[in-house]
């Protein structure tokens, strides 16, 4: 047997998804990042991305970045940002981000490899990593490289952590990794409770805020806990809408990660075109306040409580990001997603087995500023019909 | 004592520059990506990125992105691909580089993560890993996240290699990991050579081919032997001047890719901008025949044989990539690149310890098309000048 046959025969992962591959996988979107765009032909809601504060399509934001494109292209610099690829504005984006949140920052060229090689380059094999189950694959992937030894916690169970803080062995250092807001769920970790931990052990705790990161302000969503977080990562991803991302932390960790993170040495610079476009985002949100945001979380309140209030269970988020957790063969739900897209024109994402226990659907609904009342009624329209019409119940696991 | 009194006390990596690191770590050069820049308000002759063709700032290509970013914005589409990151744009350039090398192609959101998971996606811990010393990092922390056997062998050395295969447990697929064109060294894998040993041993060969891709020509640096490497994988970085990369292999490769690739699963999706970039550019390429091509040749010729003249060893590269090995204190290296940069206007890259062993410097000059004879005659000047003013004799490790 080779690499080739035993691949073929692996069904793990996605692939997995079967009869939902062709409809549900690699979807093509069209038009501007809106609310609404063109799906198949026809004018779907979309409730699948992540611009919160709906900045890319923003129209002096493309502006912005055209007259940038037009003096630098959008491949400026070239190299490892190390070596060539340093401009005075990453430098000027890491001090206004600085400014922000208090603490020295590090640019990364891409959220997934610079998160993995901070928590890469922070252990060696005689720290102990210890995580929530839930955080993001790159932290995951972090860990993965980690030779010594890692635990893993319940989600949110503080108390699990402790016991395993307890239980480290003398002399190994410990790395305490969670997300900010975690991005199946929409909740978020309890800080505090993780940060009152610290009288009794001593550890370092690495947060990963990349959906709290300005859509739930300037702090993000650990808010005024952003002095004792001893590590802050966000990605540009979500509210800045772009690539990218930084790391936030005391000058000795960021003097420290400039030179041993190796996405960092051995990658490519994040473009001066990206960074161009987060400095004028930073500032557009500086000089609008606070209205994409209060759009945002109003938008958020309308469609969580509507579903509630119809008999969804949406778990205990606390963020834009709205999982509906049902109970529901694989048959039903592939019914259930194509009346969704086709009669209700409702484009949400779905997480199915083996993300998730055969016999569970969530479909995951991402709330944006974008999104308009009459988008939250049509929707809620839908899920009240299709409630009718599949007497849809909530998946018991994840009540 | 804590994690950052443990980094603050560490000196690994890049750190270990010392006095190099305020002068030549995270230097700014500024002006249009050209032979000439603008480094601490004086002109120098640039020698350190790979834009190999002359792509990043020629403006045609910046009209068409101009026009891309006007429409779409820079950050177009958001989310992963596989969920909402897809269009017509990124379908078209898979199925481009597809007719151009012959096998199914996936775009990659970065090369540098994509690299690493591609090669964790195809092993399981029965699986070995076989790979060339000098692989790339992106390589070496795919190899890192493999929990079965590995092993690596002397640089190009394929009687190693054989000998590493003979011993491979019986059960166990075999993954084969080379550059094409080694970063450091500029030397290439011996693809034949190693393909040979297919007669003998039943192993899967990928080529990283970062270097060799377009710069060589469209099949890299591996030529017509494309059709025996099972997995070729390259960057944009380098001859197409921008971010992201592909992997290329048999369908049923990609298609497990599609759906088993962590860091595209997890991870925002190639923007429309860099697919439309790199899109236009291979037109380009097209259009213009091999013209960018020849003069990268003919400027590494005219460079590469000027150095060898004066007495300098340049190893056994055989790509733009020229690396000048020297033995030579830490402080006479500090000396030299400082009068390189300030009295000749000459900027290249040192390499030094810990990267190298003590006592060794290499300074590697990247030739691109955009040199002329006029900055290739300058530099062969200086590097004379600097041969009788500091009697730099060759590294003797590496000759």
């Amino acid at each position: 047997m080779s690499l080739l046959e035993k691949i073929s025969g692996k069904n793990r992962g996605l692939s997995a998804y079967g009869q939902y591959q062709s409809e549900y996988i690699y979807p093509k979107l069209e038009g501007p990042l809106r609310s609404r765009m063109s799906f198949k032909g026809r004018e779907v809601i979309v409730w699948s991305f992540n611009d919160y504060l709906g900045l890319q399509s923003d129209e002096t934001v493309i502006q912005a970045e055209t007259e940038i494109v037009k003096k630098y292209g959008a491949g400026y610099p070239a190299g490892s940002r190390l070596l060539t690829g340093n401009t005075i504005y990453h430098e000027q984006l890491e001090a206004e981000i600085s400014q922000l949140i208090g603490k020295d920052v590090l640019l990364l060229n891409f959220g997934y490899q610079g998160i993995l090689s901070v928590v890469d380059s922070l252990v060696d094999r005689h720290d102990t990593i210890i995580y929530d189950q839930q955080v993001h694959a790159s932290l995951i992937d972090g860990v993965r490289l980690h030779q010594g030894p890692k635990f893993s916690y319940k989600h949110n169970n503080i108390h699990q952590l402790g016991k395993l803080l307890s239980k480290v062995r003398p002399g190994s250092e410990v790395l305490v990794l969670v997300d900010g807001v975690f991005s199946m769920r929409g909740d978020t970790a309890n800080v505090a409770d993780i940060l009152k931990l610290k009288e009794t052990y001593d550890f370092t705790l690495l947060v990963d805020d990349a959906h709290g990161f300005m859509s739930f302000g300037e702090h993000g969503s650990v808010g005024n806990l952003m002095p004792q977080v001893d590590i802050y990562i966000s990605t540009f991803a979500k509210a800045l809408a772009t690539t990218g991302g930084f790391v936030a932390a005391r000058k000795e960790f960021i003097d420290y990660f400039k030179y041993n993170l190796r996405s960092q040495t051995f990658g490519r610079t994040l473009p001066l075109l990206t960074v161009a476009s987060v400095l004028f985002k930073l500032k557009l949100l500086t000089q609008e306040g606070t209205e994409r945001r209060n759009k945002l979380w109003q938008n958020t309140r309308l469609l969580q409580e509507g579903l509630k209030t119809i008999g969804y269970d949406i778990g205990n988020t606390c963020s834009p990001i709205t999982p509906i957790y049902l109970t529901c063969s694989e048959e039903k739900a592939a019914h259930l997603l194509k009346e969704l897209r086709y009669t209700y024109g409702v484009f949400c994402s779905p997480v199915v087995y083996p993300v998730v226990p055969k016999g569970t659907l969530i479909l995951r609904l991402i709330v944006t500023a974008l999104h308009e009342e009459k988008d939250i009624t049509q929707t809620l329209n839908a899920f009240a019909q299709l409630q009718q019409t599949y007497g849809l119940v909530r998946a018991l696991e994840y009540s």
